[in-house]
């Protein structure tokens, strides 16, 4: 390709909301453009590099045997009814009606149309087990998109769904594609951490993040230092230090604390230890139901793992009416103590063996010492895990946990039969004769977000730095003195990806700048300067090298 | 790929609503199946086939230097609404609003996203010309979807948008794709016919369609026998009789003609030649406005041609109460005299000249007889050309026009000005310093519907018979007595794409029926029978040959 007739040039601006550097550098070389918000144009360099990746991931799953084809765009509504995902995907799912008014949602993910196609076969024992995956357009609708191709609105997913008469065939597959995706990610450049993680929206039992980490990275997770466990931050879990248990109870009584805003203050003024605290949160769910969850002091609430435990699609904070209304009491003050029956509590283990604790008080001012299960109320019949793990905590494996950040580009999901026990006639013909419904699990990458965060791993001030594996052109010529057309022509018929700077009137610098910025692994520059050898420069390296055209075909080659 | 384990396997039903070969044989053979009416999954066999056709167009539109690259699928209503093409598509277009109410269209052709892109970056005449082209997903709200992937609602389509300082250069593109689909047509098996034809709400002032002759095709041509001319009916010319016009006027008068039903029963009728009558319909546009458009006798009209003429986006015909409302007749009586004024006339060329013609009285019952012009009413001061092509008439270079059908697979438009002059800052710097706007044109070929037209032009009773350049694989193995794996291992490791019959206890009959229905080019039975040869039968050809392994390896890279 001439640099002069390719569309879309380098430029210095950035666009105003650009902070991360896949995105400043994407935009300013030339890859993307943003359409609205969260959606984008891949310009012709842009897309060369995500055909590369999805070369990449194409060739992989192939080769574990998995198989392409492709879904409409547009699923009918009533199948997300089928699985009641219209309610559990909320607003991020986008409707639309056609002039028959038949209902349509834009896909965001496709289990529900993969278990329609697969039930619309006859299904037995010997055609199991399969794997079926697209390249396809998701939709996702974001309340906030930014980012560039980090998080948006609409992008490329390689979702593939895999179909098992039993969970123990399914976790053959479950641990092939988990090497699949590891060597996908390896050969793209990425160095990935595989993180227990929350399926979400998806359904299923358990699943994994694969991660890169990254500073600017929305995943949030905790790894011991050996690898031994990584989970991500919504579910993963720790070792909790022993309470004292051989207390004699105190008195309960109400103490006035106004204005004492969290634990570490309190228990200050209480003098008594952050441990014989409590943090009580009034909640929302999305039903509008309002519930109480109660930690001892010192550990935060996890939402995500709350959430499960409730077992509904979303949960905000109680305002401060709803606080008064129930507690009877300002924000601040809610305790575990008189709450009205319809409000259920939720303790999480740490409450569990816990003498003369305290309690807000559900009265304005006041909190509540020495309170005591089985005297002062009922004795919970459950506790539950919905704690927020930290760096430091220790890891269910015995070491310390490490807080760390990472973008997630791909992830891997057990679904069981969360889809085919929803979906009317997933069923295969087993060996005796019965139909069974399949056991089932499902597995995407996001192609964009795949394409920026290698941006963001490869990149020093100047610009891009592709691995030659996904990099838009192998060799970026940057022509002087009118030069680098013959060189040009020769690669082209040697058949090697080139990117020709043949423009005129422009200086030296600016085309090395220009370049730098686009990122090819190879630069050669062809001028009277050097005569018949050419300067060569690997975008990654310093050193610059006077080759022969034949001597840097061989070097490309090898 | 082992055939017991491809999802998509052959069966002997076809869909209820199939009619075509096409749609019974992609879906028998296990191609495609339906997910709503117009919206189809591709199966892994499939989506290869579509895969071969879409890398043919792009190595073509590469070679004739244009640029790949890709828009969102959602497209900002508003850029739709600069063109005011919100109007002109009409119910096709679906529309989309995300959670912040923002509105989209899902895009049916990508011209002001092209122009949106174009525009965001300072384009000077140097850059220009340049050709940018997607493969991606297209929508049509089609009232009726039929005939499997003929006619459908969501397609995946190549469309291509070129950039040009002036008509001249734009010309030598509009030439260049014209060759080049002429091309990949014939790369990918199929003989087109490139056809004059109607623009639709695309826009611009010609295009051309590319037709597969075919009696289920959907567009109607007109073509002279040495191909010298061909239009789609919608826009075909042709060269009209002389009226003579040397008689003498003679006198007006109403004649009683109760329910004669057609010009030529009425010619009879009144004893006069078909010639000297006239057909008046009356129509209401899509802005609800009467027109009448009248033509000699002997010919129909030609809505498409008519809605350019008026400037409109639609047409339908007057109701029987309009009709009585505009006229004071019933239907059947209408003619161009004493219309009421805000009813205008559109005069087809064939009423050019004439002397002496019936034409309906506006008077339940009656006709007029010996109407002359300047003399009953006055001369028009415009005769269009509105008349419907047939076969028979003479083409304007002097030859019998053949009526014809086909299935369009591709269309070429010159848009000249029409987006650029519609979309603010559509400009270029040219050499003079000046913002011009550019000059444009488009080009496009759905990808399914080639694949259909393919199936449609390559069966026979027994199922597909691919051509080698698009068939998912080119050799399928049929193995009898367990035999088959050495020889299908063998060709993979020699790059030879190959189904493998694996399945056991199927007869050879049901194998051999189930080659044919697939229609892979080469058909490769091992068995006992015939030892260390191989029964090799091209799918196109009747007679088997018995060949070594090394010989039909030489063969398939012959």
């Amino acid at each position: 390709m001439k640099y002069s007739k390719l569309f879309g040039k380098t430029i210095k601006e950035t666009p105003k909301d650009a902070t991360l550097s896949s995105h400043k550098l994407l935009y300013r070389a030339g890859y993307i453009r943003e359409s609205t918000a969260g959606r984008y144009y891949l310009l012709p360099l842009g897309i060369k590099v995500q055909q590369k990746i999805q070369q990449i991931i194409k060739e992989e799953m192939d080769k574990a045997g998995a198989q392409e084809m492709i879904t409409p765009v547009l699923h009918p509504k009533e199948l997300w009814k089928e699985t009641n995902r219209t309610n559990s995907v909320g607003f991020e799912l986008m409707s639309i009606k056609d002039r028959n008014e038949f209902e349509f949602v834009l896909g965001g993910t496709a289990e529900e149309m993969m278990v329609d196609l697969v039930r619309k076969f006859q299904i037995s024992y010997k055609d199991l087990p399969f794997n079926l995956y697209q390249f396809s357009v998701k939709f996702r609708d974001e309340l906030r998109a930014r980012g560039g191709l980090l998080r948006v609105r609409e992008f490329v997913m390689k979702d593939a769904y895999s179909f098992h008469t039993t969970e123990e065939d399914f976790k053959k597959e479950y641990q092939l594609m988990m090497d699949t995706y590891t060597r996908i990610f390896e050969k793209l450049g990425l160095k990935t951490t595989i993180v227990e993680s929350d399926n979400g929206y998806i359904g299923g039992e358990y699943c994994h993040e694969f991660v890169v980490e990254s500073e600017i990275g929305e995943s949030k997770f905790l790894v011991t230092e050996d690898g031994s466990y990584a989970a991500h931050e919504d579910v993963a879990k720790f070792i909790l230090e022993n309470v004292s248990s051989d207390e004699q109870l105190k008195p309960m009584e109400d103490v006035l604390g106004k204005g004492i805003i969290g634990v570490e203050e309190l228990a200050k003024f209480l003098k008594i230890p952050v441990e014989k605290t409590t943090k009580t949160i009034l909640f929302e769910t999305d039903k509008g139901k309002v519930i109480a969850a109660a930690v001892r002091g010192g550990f935060d609430i996890n939402e995500v793992k709350l959430i499960h435990i409730i077992g509904c699609n979303g949960l905000k904070l109680a305002s401060a009416e709803t606080v008064k209304k129930v507690t009877g009491a300002e924000v601040g003050y809610a305790g575990v103590l008189n709450l009205p029956k319809e409000v259920k509590v939720y303790f999480d283990e740490s409450m569990f063996g816990r003498k003369n604790f305290e309690t807000g008080a559900n009265r304005t001012n006041y909190h509540t010492i020495n309170v005591n299960f089985g005297r002062d109320l009922p004795e919970p019949k459950e506790f539950y895990d919905f704690k927020l793990a930290k760096e430091g905590y220790i890891s269910p494996d015995g070491q310390k946990l490490i807080a760390k950040r990472g973008i997630e580009v791909g992830n891997i999901f057990q679904l069981g039969f969360h889809y085919s026990s929803k979906m009317k006639g997933a069923n295969f013909r087993d060996s005796d004769g019965k139909q069974k419904p399949y056991y089932m699990g499902c597995y995407g990458i996001g192609l964009g977000r795949t394409l920026a965060t290698i941006v963001e791993v490869y990149n020093d001030d100047k610009g891009i730095i592709w691995p030659e594996a996904v990099a838009p052109y192998q060799v970026h010529i940057v022509g002087l003195d009118g030069l680098g057309e013959k060189e040009y022509k020769h690669l082209l018929a040697e058949g090697v990806e080139t990117l020709f700077d043949d423009r005129l009137n422009l200086s030296a610098g600016e085309k090395f700048a220009d370049a730098d910025l686009i990122g090819i692994p190879y630069r050669v520059v062809v001028s009277k300067r050097t005569e018949d050898k050419l300067e060569v420069k690997k975008r990654s390296e310093k050193q610059t090298r006077f080759l022969a055209l034949q001597s840097l075909l061989e070097m490309l080659k090898s």
